[in-house]
């Protein structure tokens, strides 16, 4: 069908600070895109202006090239937890402006067309599922590592949604029962203790430095720094108690790890896969392949648009 | 089909202590059933043998019945870590003797008939799914309280297998990362934390008495014993911990508990519902239902017959 009368999609990328909108051919192809900065000081009809902007500008310049066919839908990843059956953030530390707003419908209304809201976590492991590092494996795990963690579950090829589209909140499971407070209510959730932000705030603990970018730390760590060692190692063993879990509860062939933190794979990734292997015989007897994620920044983007064809 | 020709499934639930075989209608009624205890000390031709008989008793029986009809296909359910691709039993505590041996295989061999081997926990879940507590939904997860915890997760009404069929060992899912030793390998596994085995080391270790059954404890609770209150609390904790991952991960709308320890379920399940509330931000947004099961010793028995159905 699609080879009879093409058709591309649209995906969006509403991230921290900035958004992204793309249209994507049915094989994969990003065909074009535009980016934004997300000026979320100015509020909830401003956000919602520029998401609608980026895919209109999008669409227009599609609609005006040959060949480029139908547009199939829009897909939207968004940082939270999502409420899939009623189209609402229904809470995120990045965009509480919108939080209990039919987000999903106005944008729908507004575009005159179908659209998809996902959480973004599930939105990469779609996209990593689909043309990245899990391609042709139809059931995944995938934590995104970045100022928290996000988790997206593929089983048989589509998202696991659960009954109200939740599911996949990996970045709030409990690893340290008392550990550090989180937003979400929880102690000890593994993205306390396994992100980005983690790492910022083990440096201060340890006397490293304030507000140390985990960048900074990793470069003190290969610097032959213990403290900051330990830190890397404190996370890997974080990750892998959630690794072995997810083993034990899933599994599957094929676990993914994305975000910005990855560049650190050296450092954590030992203790993560010692970990793993000690807690889990599943893990013993299945040798599951943990591997890097492949499509960096661009794993939501794609899976966004992914979204209307699966 | 079915109501067309009437057909009926075996199923064998190989416990402990003993293994029990029933014949069950496809609308879920048991038709026959034999008992008989394991001779584990026999070793494993005579485990195989004693399996081998039950079934073919039930069978002989069901063939002379009228109106029974046709066998639909053998379900076995047996405690440990299970290989469904293999079908065979990779771990288990309580049957080390059939460890690594292709049961599966020389079960469907000398019953000329074939064989579905799952994981007891797997098998109950189902069972409940099917006829019990669970009836009417399509995916839950479901925790069996007994020596262990078992773990079965039903997704679609079909038990969720992973890529070898050991998916669901939720019993060895991390609540307590420096926790009680387990024979799997790992530290802090649930079901050394809030099982009959861990309420009578909790009891053990605070001078309640060595080798207190779980229902001894549960009576000095009742007497008012500060102590064996807190066993209970202790193991709700720990319940609440698995919990909140569980509704994290899956957001299905169904959480079942069951086994002989559910008897204690007013001393602990305060403590789990709300270590679980405080845990997850999405039971909290959800509000799925954590349940008692309704099968009793009859789940695992029911889900095995199940297992040539689904």
């Amino acid at each position: 069908m699609a080879a009879d009368s093409p058709e591309y999609s649209i995906g969006l990328d509403l991230g921290g600070t900035n958004l992204r909108a793309a249209a994507v051919s049915r094989d994969g192809r990003m065909l074009d895109h535009v980016a934004g900065k997300t000026a979320y000081s100015a509020g909830r009809d401003a956000i919602v202006r520029e998401m609608v902007e980026s895919i209109v500008t999008v669409r227009d310049r599609l609609a005006a090239t040959p060949g480029a066919g139908k547009l199939a839908g829009i897909g939207i990843g968004v940082p939270g937890f999502i409420n899939m059956a009623t189209g609402v953030i229904a809470n995120s530390n990045n965009l509480a402006s919108l939080e209990n707003f039919p987000i999903r419908d106005v944008l729908s209304q507004q575009l005159g067309a179908p659209v998809i809201l996902e959480n973004d976590a599930n939105a990469a492991a779609l996209g990593e599922q689909w043309i990245g590092a899990g391609r042709g494996v139809a059931d995944l795990v995938m934590l995104t590592l970045g100022t928290g963690v996000g988790g997206g579950i593929v089983a048989g090829g589509r998202i696991l949604r659960g009954a109200q589209g939740m599911a996949g909140e990996l970045g709030h499971i409990t690893v340290v029962p008392n550990g550090n407070p989180c937003g979400c209510g929880n102690r000890g959730c593994v993205e306390k203790h396994a992100s980005a932000t983690a790492v910022t705030a083990m440096a201060k603990l340890l006397g490293l430095g304030d507000n140390l970018s985990a960048k900074e730390v990793y470069d003190l760590a290969l610097g032959g720094n213990e403290k900051a060692k330990t830190i890397y190692a404190s996370m890997g063993e974080s990750l892998g108690i959630v690794l072995a879990m997810l083993i034990n509860t899933f599994n599957y062939p094929l676990y993914l790890l994305a975000g910005g933190v990855l560049g650190a794979w050296d450092l954590f990734a030992p203790a993560m896969l010692e970990e793993t292997r000690r807690r889990s015989f599943t893990y013993r007897a299945t040798n599951p392949r943990i591997e890097k994620a492949q499509l960096g920044n661009e794993a939501g983007l794609y899976g966004a648009a992914y979204l209307p064809w699966v």
